[in-house]
């Protein structure tokens, strides 16, 4: 299984302030942003900074406190992959958090706890990484 | 300035538990470990999964909460670009954590939160990650 992961999300309360810490500090430029996300390209991955409320919507939780609420996800090919990998993951200690489900980028994705992850297949071309 | 992170880290309470879950559900294998710290090498940067109170020692911070602890570390070429870098992220709303010093691996390094990050220079071999 290709050792690398897709996106490091973190769950930010507010995104101006974040911006301005990456960008002004950083001297970082967004991919991609809107309302609710920001992404970095990072070198091998992407970096999102995403609203708290919605990365607990995204990953099936409440109550993540920040600075502390991230995830982590690793794409794979296809959905079939998907599967597969999460039933590795769970034989391994893992816990899913939310049932296999088509998010509203597209694409395919389960959450699980331990290491708080995150599995999606291929998703659009804004959001892809590989 | 390079816009890439060079560690992600995870503050972990029982690394075996979370060794297997990287070695056997991922297929993972790690780059470096003792009893404290394991490194995964993904594409392009490091995974870490270092003992929480380890964490936050490094990070000069307590009560991390897990799964929540972690640390991005973005490594930059000498020392005086860690300081440069610390001035750029505290004028763009960054509050230092710790003080520069030398970490027991070698290097210097500045904490800071607002994405909880850390600024190190270039570390010894076996952590150092461009």
């Amino acid at each position: 299984m290709q050792q690398q992961l897709s996106f490091v999300t973190l769950g930010i309360g507010e995104l101006p302030r974040s911006r301005r810490f990456y960008v002004e500090g950083f001297g970082w430029s967004p991919v991609f942003e809107n309302e609710e996300i920001i992404f970095y390209q990072m070198a091998g991955f992407v970096l999102g900074t995403f609203l708290k409320s919605a990365l607990e919507e995204d990953m099936n939780r409440t109550g993540l406190v920040s600075p502390g609420a991230f995830s982590l996800a690793h794409n794979v090919l296809d959905k079939h992959s998907v599967e597969l990998v999460m039933h590795k993951l769970v034989a391994a200690g893992g816990t899913v958090h939310r049932a296999a489900d088509v998010p509203k980028h597209g694409g395919f994705r389960l959450c699980h706890r331990s290491g708080q992850s995150c599995l999606g297949d291929r998703l659009d071309s804004g959001r892809e990484n590989r």
